[in-house]
């Protein structure tokens, strides 16, 4: 009988021998490595994280003790050690249980959390709560050295330091973020791994923290017993662990980066998947061409190289010419403008989930100073994605601040004309919405002049309905124009508008000659995006609009076909509110 | 004849004795304190950096050597330094020369810069362009020990430690920020000037910095020793230098809170204006008696009490229900997510334009969360700030964030009525557009229950022609229909929205029986913003639409009179526009 079988609660695992400990943190990992397997996740932070949630279930007494897991991407083992393992081990319940704390699942689980950086910052709030209503529990925040490079994670720790009660930061140090950690940062977490934790130089004790180091991260005894040290501390505590990314999986200690997360059907995986062309390749190719041709260019991320298809193979080319930045999107785009500014060529690749953390920087440093970088958007979409990783929000987000120029390109051959165009020119701040999902190809170079902005593209005039086809929806306009004619006999005009960011005024007032009704679809929530600057051009005619797009919501992981029948997001139901309209 | 007459470009400063310098900095002074008293500005940062600003000029070479000044408010003496002289000294020339630095004003600007920690990323963007560029130059960043409290200065820092080239940070330790310095970080700061810079324990050498302490930072001399020894560095270094916040004007010297920014007229001003009733106070006011009846509430400020009028008094009278957490808006919306998640009831005053500065944490700390906490935004408006202090945007950034409710209160009555619902219940997170300008009053208790989310309220019914005015605009909607009724004998209907988040459908749907037009006026951007909403919403039908707010774009110390005409924002254009449709 396994030790897991067990334990079920927290309370199981506080009467559990430290040899059985040992043998649960093997369950764990054995049923860690099956889910993922079967259905994708992160793999290389939970497995190392293992013995370090077995030692504070032991030690704390959670709920009443906090658990506020950074990113919450390791949360894994707190999961199945709090009543939730069957959502690890019944594939039946596998989507039962999300891959991110939630307090919807459990009474163990404080915050909805997925984006980086946050924990401190939420733990010193439950901190001062805890306080003003003369509660006592000890609330303690788990964060990843890579999660350390956020802003935010500082911010965190500058205030943290001072709250004078009980707040205890267990820092997960495993050496990686998820490619290699970047910054000054880490020279001192490195010098204060050689010296066991006792080197003078130490920024955590500089901030105030009392300061505690665990060399063996991974074992189950050592991690008690400094945990049982710190409990009930009456003043803001660091225990710095150093733990093994992957431990227990050997592929994944080997290579931290590739096995960090990892799609379905890894364990039978052979070699490589064969190359194909994608966006992401496109935009390799591209950048590597460009550098090669002696262009300053500098490829960014804010380390998250493998999300946008910035190989190792990529970065070791590029050299000097690419910069990981650590989790700092606001950092990455001021950089991205002080390159421009001074005459790089910045091409910056981020997810649409994440450009959000660095609105300020778009306002302030790029779009306010007009520096001509490139900010390429990654997966923006209607998403089916987790609730904390939605890409669905970059258009209102972007779009509506001046003087950044937002594109929608609807194939390889736009994408990569507005690529070429926004690195070589220098008046604009360029945002390129990168087509998500598969490669669409005309066949036919695109030459458009990107400079003369604002400018809609007609891809098949027609008359009554009009059709505005936004980037990744390009293609259902054309299955919407295909729809009206065969149900309705309407030859639509079919238009692919490129810019998001402006109104094509003239090409707007000719279609009030010969339609009655225009359409506007977009990959994205619908309000303060696209579609609603239509509907505010035709305000005060007699042109009706129709707005699809997605609703103003976080969903979580639900089908897309469940959300674009719920958006009305399919030919059918969109020629169905255009007879109601016109017919 | 002063040594400033004769000082017009960095290449004069350096033609200059030692004793001239200092004679220099007693004439910058003098015209700084006399042109903020003719027409207010930054004082103490200014007067405190006058020295390292001639040492700079004295040893650098800008415009080949680059200056980045953090928030740039302190940019005054290199102004002065760099051809702009005039424009503090003549009166005339005043409005020519804006508070912070600006590349259309002069080669030796480089960003248009106003929010704060950016500098260090802005200058490891221009040092790598410089590298991949192959040319020599010293990039120097200059950065207060309060902006140090950002994320993004971290995120700087991190990064520009390991750029293996010439970058120079000097770190202007005055002992403030805008308020006190709040957290740890300003203990290793206090560390280091105690141990006259050689401290073991320190941030910079931590994480990697070569590092040089100054503690007569305002003597010339010992400036120009150290500059000339970091000049042309191989390597990322910091120069911490003490100041003297205010230096030269004895009441900045003393309350340097105070003197950070003044009004026009601070010279002759005698004691203190007389109370009267503000959003401001009734905010403090409230919190205060909140406090008092012992709810768990917890005033916090990103650093900026003075501009949401939490005054000393008010911070003192608070004790531990107040925080100031830096300058760190992602950390203070974290943060009040945290208390709200524990059960306390955070309340977080920020500015319009500041506010930007967290969208992420909006999204996903606060919003995704749930969490019942208040944000109180102040100052949205459009306009007549400097560009890099807009407070256009909040509408956009806000209202299109799922789960939030952004409230619009048009009066004292509302307001106060949003207030105290929102900090009772424990359902929302909430937002509320602070009434921006003068207090307006109706003199009736509001009761409106506000958990009933997306209820307009219609104020004066009418027909042909409703009028939504958003918030503070509901004066100008009031002001359209008198003279819809005088000039086209309309007696439109008055509706005030209060929900900037949400459609009142069935008000809409009713609204097409006897009305043709609807009007939406908001104080703010228009793209992204509420009226749009409402053009989609009637989209399909016959209703015809007309939103009025602001043009998307930066706009600069403009004249309100001159942004309203140019938006159309007059009762005049007004019933103009609404003519063409109707008449």
């Amino acid at each position: 009988m396994k030790i897991l079988d067990r334990v079920n609660t927290p309370q199981d695992v506080k009467g559990l021998s430290k040899d059985e400990m040992e043998l649960l943190a093997q369950d764990i990992r054995e049923v860690i490595i099956n889910k993922v397997n079967l259905i994708g996740g992160h793999l290389g932070p939970d497995l190392g994280i293992v013995e370090a949630t077995i030692a504070l279930h032991y030690v704390f007494n959670s709920p009443v003790d906090k658990f506020i897991f950074d990113v919450s991407h390791q949360c894994y083992p707190h999961k199945m050690l709090t009543g939730r393992k069957l959502g690890f081990i019944n594939p039946l319940e596998h989507p039962e249980i999300s891959g991110y704390s939630n307090p919807a699942e459990s009474e163990h689980d404080h915050f909805v959390i997925g984006h980086t950086s946050t924990s401190v910052t939420l733990a010193a709030g439950m901190a001062k709560a805890r306080d003003l209503k003369g509660e006592k529990s000890n609330i303690i925040a788990l964060i990843g050295d890579g999660s350390l490079s956020g802003g935010e994670a500082f911010e965190g720790l500058n205030n943290a330091s001072v709250l004078n009660s009980n707040m205890i930061i267990i820092v997960n140090d495993n050496e990686m973020s998820i490619a290699e950690n970047q910054g000054g940062l880490y020279k001192n977490l490195a010098l204060l791994r050689e010296t066991n934790g006792t080197a003078e130089n130490n920024v955590f004790t500089a901030m105030g923290f009392d300061y505690y180091y665990v060399e063996e991260g991974n074992n189950v005894e050592k991690l008690i017993e400094v945990f049982e040290e710190v409990k009930d501390t009456d003043h803001p505590t660091v225990v710095h662990i150093h733990t093994l990314k992957g431990k227990g999986y050997k592929p994944a200690e080997e290579d931290k980066e590739t096995y960090h997360w990892q799609l379905p059907g890894f364990l039978d995986k052979k070699g490589n998947a064969p190359a194909v062309e994608t966006y992401d390749s496109l935009t390799t190719d591209y950048i590597i061409r460009k550098k090669e041709e002696g262009l300053p260019i500098v490829a960014i991320s804010p380390a998250t190289p493998g999300a946008t298809g910035f190989s190792k193979e990529f970065r070791k080319q590029l050299g000097k010419h690419y910069t990981d930045v650590g989790i700092a999107e606001q950092h990455a785009v001021g950089y991205a403008s002080g390159i421009a500014r001074n005459g790089g060529k910045a091409v910056l690749g981020v997810l649409s989930s994440f450009i959000q953390r660095s609105y300020d920087q778009l306002s302030q440093d790029l779009a306010l100073n007009n520096s001509p970088a490139t900010i390429l958007v990654y997966w923006g979409s209607i998403s089916n994605a987790d609730m904390t990783h939605l890409q669905t929000f970059d258009i209102p987000l972007i779009s509506n601040i001046p003087n950044i120029v937002y594109l929608a390109p609807a194939n390889k051959e736009e994408y990569l004309a507005m690529l070429d165009w926004s690195v070589k020119q220098n008046e604009y701040p360029v945002a390129i919405r990168v087509p998500f999902g598969e490669l669409v190809s005309t066949g036919i170079e695109d030459t458009t002049d990107y400079s003369i902005l604002n400018k809609y593209k007609v891809e098949e005039p027609g008359e009554q309905v009009a059709i505005l086809g936004l980037g990744n929806f390009q293609k259902l306009a054309k299955e919407v124009k295909q729809e009206l004619l065969n149900k309705l006999g309407i030859n639509a005009t079919l238009i692919n508008p490129r810019f998001i960011t402006g109104v094509d005024a003239e090409l707007l007032d000719s279609l009030k000659q010969n339609h009655k009704v225009v359409i506007t679809l977009e990959d994205g929530v619908l309000d303060g995006g696209f579609g609603e600057k239509i509907s505010r051009y035709y305000g005060n005619s007699d042109m009706k609009v129709l707005n699809y797009g997605g609703k103003k919501e976080f969903t979580d992981r639900m089908p897309l076909e469940t959300l674009y029948k719920r958006y009305r997001l399919t030919k059918e139901l969109i020629t169905e509110d255009t007879a109601k309209i016109i017919m």
